[in-house]
């Protein structure tokens, strides 16, 4: 069996699975600190803060599920880096206790987190001569079309100023086809791709000048090779690796 | 009120008490994982791996509770980074499901983990020529003297070996008084202290040629000063900041 670079969306869900099964017993909890912590360090390798006078805000868009907490976790660590994070999170799942408290815990840093009740104003926080970077950490490897509003415009939103703010991806730019890349027009194109464990087929889609991490640092070696793909040379304490 | 160094016992079990509370809802999952990762972090900067032949061991001592559990996390990190840690976890408190499932992961990533089974005869896991550093993880600043077999013993076994291989103490040197510092002879000396979230009184009584962190970077500023110190400044994405 040759070795595959990427794995598709159905074996990315049994991955998920069965790191969070009883085997290995890893929780939701721990696995979305260390994705959006890797997040993060991929946003502070990228778009270091220099000085104190510089621009610092990075908008989080955080979708209704893990891909969403990924990003609310992420927001959190940015606030400890030093940056200036605002996160939009307009659809909420009250059946998950713990998005709950990620919630929480950025009121605690004072992040702002935007919900539904603007859904008509959110661009006005979105200072584009005063952002880093945009988060985009709506969908994960288990979107399925179509895009529902007020997701649709959001991205339709992001695609009109992505040549004027970088939008960096978590896992997998929100609205494309995990394995056949972007199906729609506009599509995101993002300037940054963190990839969460392993790449997903979609990402032979980024552009050249794209620059893509692999995050999450969080498997065995013979796990890796069980799935397919050759483990991830990180170096030393690294949560990201540069593709 | 002036500028504390340090916080009591007393106030690190209100800390703790806060954090995890219903107001900033962090959880126990969410902190042991940026604690231990802090540690391992620590080590890391401390014993870097340079090349392949040289000693990589890490013995870890993992205690009955929450300190013990940041040494679970550690091991799995050091794991991940390049060392070859090896636990050994006498003790293991049956009502909390979840340090159960730190000790799967770290089956997951092949890492021995020594139990009550191994009471007699532990030390000959512990090669000394081949072991960067053991590491205290045994009681944090909840211990309450006196010392319970097998701990005592453990301990004793650690000072007669700690000239040869530095230890790396994870909060309170274990048998110390939190307050008060070593109370008893022999005692642990810690080469590395890594102080969770802020020192503990005990840290004063550091030998001077000792060094100092502090870890688990998950407090915002005005919680810091609420508590009566300031806030530490970490650099950059460090977990770990050195004192």
């Amino acid at each position: 069996m040759s070795t595959l670079k990427a794995v598709s969306s159905k074996l990315a869900a049994e991955i998920d699975k069965e790191l969070m099964g009883p085997s290995i017993g890893f929780t939701l909890q721990q696995l979305m600190e260390l994705a959006g912590l890797s997040v993060a360090e991929a946003i502070n390798r990228e778009f270091p803060l220099k000085s104190a006078g510089e621009k610092k805000n990075v908008f989080i868009l955080a979708g209704p599920g893990n891909n969403g907490g990924d990003g609310l976790v992420c927001a959190r660590h940015l606030k400890l880096f030093g940056y200036n994070p605002i996160v939009y999170y307009p659809k909420r799942t009250e059946k998950v206790e713990f998005y709950k408290q990620l919630v929480n815990q950025l009121s605690f840093f004072k992040v702002p987190v935007l919900g539904p009740e603007n859904n008509d104003n959110w661009l006005e926080y979105l200072k584009a001569d005063k952002t880093v970077c945009i988060v985009d950490a709506l969908f994960g490897f288990s979107f399925k079309p179509p895009l529902r509003e007020p997701f649709a415009t959001i991205i339709k939103e992001v695609c009109d100023l992505q040549d004027k703010v970088p939008v960096v991806t978590v896992d997998v730019p929100s609205g494309w086809d995990v394995d056949d890349g972007p199906v729609s027009e506009p599509h995101i194109i993002p300037k940054i791709l963190v990839s969460l464990t392993v790449p997903k087929p979609c990402s032979q889609f980024l552009q050249k000048s794209s620059v893509h991490y692999v995050g999450g640092r969080f498997i065995a070696p013979e796990f890796a090779r069980k799935y397919g793909f050759e483990p991830f040379e990180y170096q030393s304490c690294d949560q990201i690796l540069k593709l």
